[in-house]
């Protein structure tokens, strides 16, 4: 089958030479990026790019993880950057419906904020299976190791452990930055520990231990994915600026941003890939939402993205998309084929309802909608582009995972600002600090 | 317990006397709002603000539903303004995590979209269900009687049903707007029927059959829900504008809005709330994103609705909120009480990395995480308001609700917009016809 595809021709809102006149820009950046590919290492920002191709650290991570495989449950604690990967490509793989009866392997559980209400259900679960005699595997993921909801769920969570599981060290894995306090912590400990390598940034580490290890134990095919991301990224290092899907798409965004547009909207055909856009809003977010630009200078730069549903929230968003202001930038992900293909029953007597749809496939139905809706945002002016997935298969969404993470570390060097930190964290950080010290 | 408190003084952005004197403008608007629930009827667009105190309805609604607390499963067929109220509040009140053991009540199912994936998960659950002799209800709810979406899911479901369930034609709930199609179906095939009220639009119809049956079904109180409606109805009803959250609200917003920012991000710190968001986006999205204004002049008007869920966002957008664009106005919402006490467990070895939260309560912790983002906002001067809500029970859902659909009334009325129509939608709609029809 055929790459994911991207598609702006004619609807993105601007000419194909605005487009490309744009993505030259980022020549040197391509440059760069290619150096940072060729060197193999981990110096640099960029690097994360050389995750996929990493043999020796991927083997090392499946090892681990393949001692897991007959866990019930993987239990990822972590928040943001460090499990928004893992649970965008376990929920676009193997759907988003938790009680689905149909899957053999592990469920994922996701242990994020200090919710006392999520914690517990979390930990009846935990506790339930155990008691059963399941296995459990826990993966705590902080690349600071000192992440505060991180360590509160890790320590409740563990207190559970420990009472049920005997041979609980066996079944903890850490993930952190070698030499973070935890990853000492760890091995005083004798639990299991992998790496985030250093410059590799938290919304940049799906393709890390931080995602590959609860993936793998979780039953997806890691190493299709990551064939998908070597895939992509050849494609978005090329000098070859008008087939270059990162740097077009970047461009395009940039385009918007200068003319006053500052929210992109992520509409995905497709229910399971609601945390693919929320792994995507971090993305963006936090890598071109910046005080400050690369010299300094006070910029309030940032553009807003939101995460939209189809067709679920036609019925909710049509109408503002449709009726209110030019505000937005819309950027449609359809899927070509699903995993099911189910037929719209004919009933005799429901056909007076809905005519059109009996006998037809849902998947056409999705896409007659979709195609309607494009038709009324290039009546109305409303700018868009589509990206295209075969499958939701592992290999096209390391496609997509890939994709977008260069396409914002080129739209970072388009609006001058730095893609890879995200100083003002801080500044709630302190405070929040000062109150539970106090 | 107290209500719900809505708190923006110091924070909003606007002084008092600038918030009332814009509030004060609601005078008439409120006048109507008082002459629509002292008649009790459902002759204006308002009235849905009458539907929980409507005993006679409410009875026969409860009373349908008090047949089916057996059933294991509660499958919703619905889109946007049809099921976002029921699974709103039933998250809220049973919690997220569907795989919860806890519960000994009904789960619902949400069947919306035309996703083959999604439709054929809930399927095999039914399917599964119904051979090992549990109850099922099905529920669709189209008021119209003709939703694409919808019809195509209950061609899907049907089928399924009548080869398992003999019984089917008694398990099948149908809520449509009286003499839609689908209601004359529905008598002639002899499935049970409920009504929705003509003039109570989809999205302000939680209090209607749409939500109530469902959610009784599912085992929740849906008599305190109302009840805490009635009680917000009659603050936000008042005359006196100082004590009127929803005027006030709306106020704030109107204010924004007409300053030039036009996104207004929920930040809800409880994970169970984030259907809730979505409740409120579609609320917000279709009844003040509008082309035109009441004179019928282009305006293009309309408030960009984001959802935040804290902490978890922080950790993905804390960066745009406080480097960013000043474009947002954010309504934080929190819980004081949560369903569950946690402490957080002391584990020597693991002290040194979060020095300050062992033997805390968690919801300390997140209580002082907000308050660290509040006061942030407060040093960066982004604006903002503060719901709390004293705990995510019946009675204080049912109060936020009734609050958000008054508030979102009142802002239509301050825009100079129609807050109950949604007139663009049909722009796509065509479009999709013509290309199923062909």
């Amino acid at each position: 089958m055929a790459d994911i595809k991207f598609s702006y021709q004619g609807t993105c809102g601007f000419s194909n030479s605005e487009v490309y006149s744009a993505a030259k820009k980022l020549a040197p950046e391509i440059q760069m990026m290619n150096e940072a590919a060729k060197s193999g290492n981990y110096n640099d920002e960029r690097s994360s790019i050389n995750l996929p191709a990493d043999r020796g650290s991927v083997k090392c991570i499946l090892e681990l993880a393949g001692k897991f495989t007959n866990a019930e449950y993987v239990v990822v604690i972590g928040i943001g950057g460090s499990n928004l990967g893992a649970m965008a490509v376990f929920e676009a793989i193997k759907g988003r419906l938790c009680s689905s009866p149909s899957g053999s392997n592990a469920k994922m559980l996701f242990a994020d904020t200090v919710d006392p209400d999520s914690i517990t259900g979390i930990g009846d679960i935990i506790r339930n299976a155990l008691k059963s005699g399941k296995k459990i595997v826990i993966n705590a993921v902080t690349k600071s190791g000192t992440t505060t909801e991180t360590i509160a769920n890790f320590l409740v969570l563990l207190d559970i452990f420990k009472r049920c599981e005997p041979d609980y060290r066996n079944c903890i894995v850490i993930t952190t930055d070698r030499n973070s306090k935890l990853w000492e912590i760890a091995v005083r400990e004798k639990l299991h520990i992998l790496e985030i390598p250093g410059k590799v940034g938290g919304r940049y580490s799906v393709f890390s231990a931080a995602g590959l290890f609860p993936l793998k134990a979780a039953g997806i095919n890691v190493s299709d994915m990551l064939k998908g991301a070597i895939e992509m990224r050849g494609q978005c290092l090329s000098n070859d600026i008008e087939k270059n899907p990162a740097a077009l798409s970047a461009a395009i965004l940039y385009l918007h941003y200068r003319k006053g547009i500052r929210i992109n909207d992520s509409f995905f055909f497709a229910n399971d890939l609601e945390s693919a856009g929320k792994w995507y809003r971090q993305l963006m977010g936090e890598s071109v939402g910046k005080k400050n630009d690369l010299s300094g200078r006070a910029v309030n730069a940032g553009i807003t993205p939101t995460v939209s549903i189809g067709s679920t929230d036609l019925h909710s968003m049509a109408q503002l998309y449709l009726g209110g202001p030019y505000d937005k930038y819309t950027t449609f992900t359809r899927v070509q084929k699903f995993r099911n293909s189910v037929k719209i029953p004919s009933y005799r007597e429901l056909v007076p309802l809905a005519p059109k749809i009996q006998e037809k496939g849902m998947t056409e139905i999705m896409d007659a909608i979709l195609k309607g809706v494009q038709a009324a945002f290039r009546s109305g002016k409303r700018p868009y582009s589509e990206v295209m997935l075969p499958e939701k298969s592992e290999r096209y969404i390391g496609q997509l995972l890939q994709f977008k993470m260069i396409e914002m570390m080129y739209l970072g060097s388009l609006l001058e600002v730095n893609p890879f930190d995200q100083p003002n964290v801080e500044d709630y950080k302190k405070e929040t600090r000062k109150i539970l010290g106090g």
